[in-house]
């Protein structure tokens, strides 16, 4: 069924039309080689001329407005802004929800190789742990000749909170490595991606047996804070490792969980407020590495690929691209 | 075909009256566990009683003796001896050949889960390398948070030395996560766990694209110093990862190329001479982590699994077990 926007949204006025006259914007974060790349791209489609703003984008009264960055700049957000169309530069949206954009803007976001690169970190960070990289290093460091028996990773259970595009690439590869992955989701819902899938209230049996749980879960009213007390006092010596969000995440109840062994160890990638300042708490806490939002950073060829193909969508009649937010659902 | 023996030789004996007559013989070396496991394991069987030896194993004249261990000791090695089998309890047995034992002794080996934790050691400090775990190590270290981005392992191209059992099996690891792995082996036989494989004569070409070369070739008289200076030339940039033995590798070279950036790190499990002094060059050799022999150790149960296999194989009438070693060969 098509989507039923407002009457004076871009969605009823026909894209085409409104592509075919918009002024496109990017943020001045934005990397040289993303513009110059869009740029090609788009004059090899025929497509408007991009620009770049600096604090306070302007366009002529009535002008469409496509944004691509990371948040929208507060100009565009205001009342009489011709923002059609937001592209989020990121796989996160929730700043970009928490800004309030306008209802009847349309916003994307970049997924684009995320998910094999986040899996890739998560298994990395598994089987460094399993191989037991850091023991080696520090007796590389000492000259030191002791064998570490290692473990293996394979038979061993992992439960992913997060079924979506995100935790089934996870799921998949812990899979194929003979890890046992259980998924956790809202729906429950089976994916081809894990061993199994259960809704948050029927996690707790494999909590207990697991290994390592994994959070890709997205930050909404729902997930705010989720593992909390309740959730890690139910494991059993998991590894923790973090590659969703970091407000998902109750970091005294983990720091609990860490001193108390139900946490064995933590793999942080995301914290709540970012970055963290030297003097911050989430550096002490005890067997943690935190690793600055690095596991799908988001390359320039992700960008492109992902706002083209929206672009594409849109100009072939879709009435939402594959990449569109729901914002209700948060992601 | 079958195998032609001395006529004098447990072969030609027939192994069940030999296995029911004999004294079995475990290394002094060898974990309680261990013999704990197989006296159990033996006497459900109806077989002989175990004994561990200390420096000199004696045996009545006339009785056939098997041992077990690492190497056999220079007493079951003299004329007279009764040695019909020795087991060895690790993979590698260029030890136990240089030993010199006796034509017509059985000599079998331990391969247990060795190939599945060999694979899981080699893809896990690849993912390492591309996760930078060392470098977040260190950021962790240093309360500093700075994104570094990873590098995608799908896609790239592993040479891996060696496509016997352990190298079939790093093979399969490798591919099964994206990576392309290309063997190399004598024959140039191809085999399902690699993309390709290639003769020696023929390497050139991939090893000058290689992002890894991984070594998991034994120690023979044809592989001795084998990666030395010819053939570490024609890497441009790969990570090496030796898993095979120690002595197949010219450590001169290793460090002429480690300067020259032909090799851009190496991850050394095995060295000529083990273990390595804290004044040893080995912890010399720049972007080098040595790994102490870690990769494949053989855990109790892998010894009495392998080694109760080939009692099963000869009590049933094979002329050979599957473990067993091919002295003119070298594994």
């Amino acid at each position: 069924m098509a989507e039923v926007c407002a009457d004076d949204s871009a969605w009823s006025r026909g894209w085409a039309t409104t592509l075919d006259n918009a002024r496109i914007l990017l943020a001045p974060q934005l990397p040289r080689g993303l513009e110059g790349a869009l740029k090609k791209a788009l004059a090899g489609r025929g497509g408007p001329a991009v620009h770049r703003y600096c604090s306070q984008p302007a366009a002529p009264t009535g002008q469409p407005i496509v944004c691509i960055g990371s948040t929208p700049p507060p100009a565009l957000l205001q009342d009489g802004s011709s923002l059609v169309w937001f592209h989020s530069s990121n796989a996160g949206v929730d700043a970009v929800l928490r800004a309030g954009l306008p209802s009847g803007v349309l916003l994307t976001r970049t997924v684009g190789r995320m998910g094999e690169r986040i899996a890739q970190f998560v298994l990395g960070w598994l089987l460094s742990e399993c191989q037991r990289v850091p023991d080696h290093l520090a007796q590389q460091r000492g000259r030191r000749w002791q064998r570490l028996p290692s473990e293996l990773a394979a038979g061993q259970l992992a439960v992913v909170y997060g079924t979506g595009a995100i935790g089934a690439r996870i799921g998949h590869a812990l899979g194929v490595n003979g890890i046992r992955a259980v998924g956790v989701s809202r729906t429950g819902r089976q994916s081809d991606a894990f061993d199994d899938v259960l809704t948050p209230d029927r996690a707790g049996e494999v909590l207990a047996r697991a290994r390592w749980v994994i959070n890709a879960l997205p930050l909404t009213a729902a997930t705010a804070q989720f593992f909390g007390d309740p959730l890690l006092r139910k494991l059993n010596g998991a590894t923790f490792v973090n590659v969703g969000r970091g407000a998902t995440v109750d970091m005294a109840a983990l720091d609990r969980a860490l001193h108390g062994g139900q946490v064995r160890a933590a793999v942080l990638d995301v914290l709540a407020e970012e970055p963290a300042a030297p003097d911050d708490a989430c550096w002490s806490l005890p067997r943690t590495t935190i690793t600055s939002h690095s596991a799908g950073i988001t390359h320039d060829e992700d960008v492109v690929h992902d706002f083209l193909g929206c672009w594409e969508d849109l100009r072939g009649g879709a009435a939402r691209p594959s990449l569109a937010v729901r914002p209700a659902r948060g992601y």
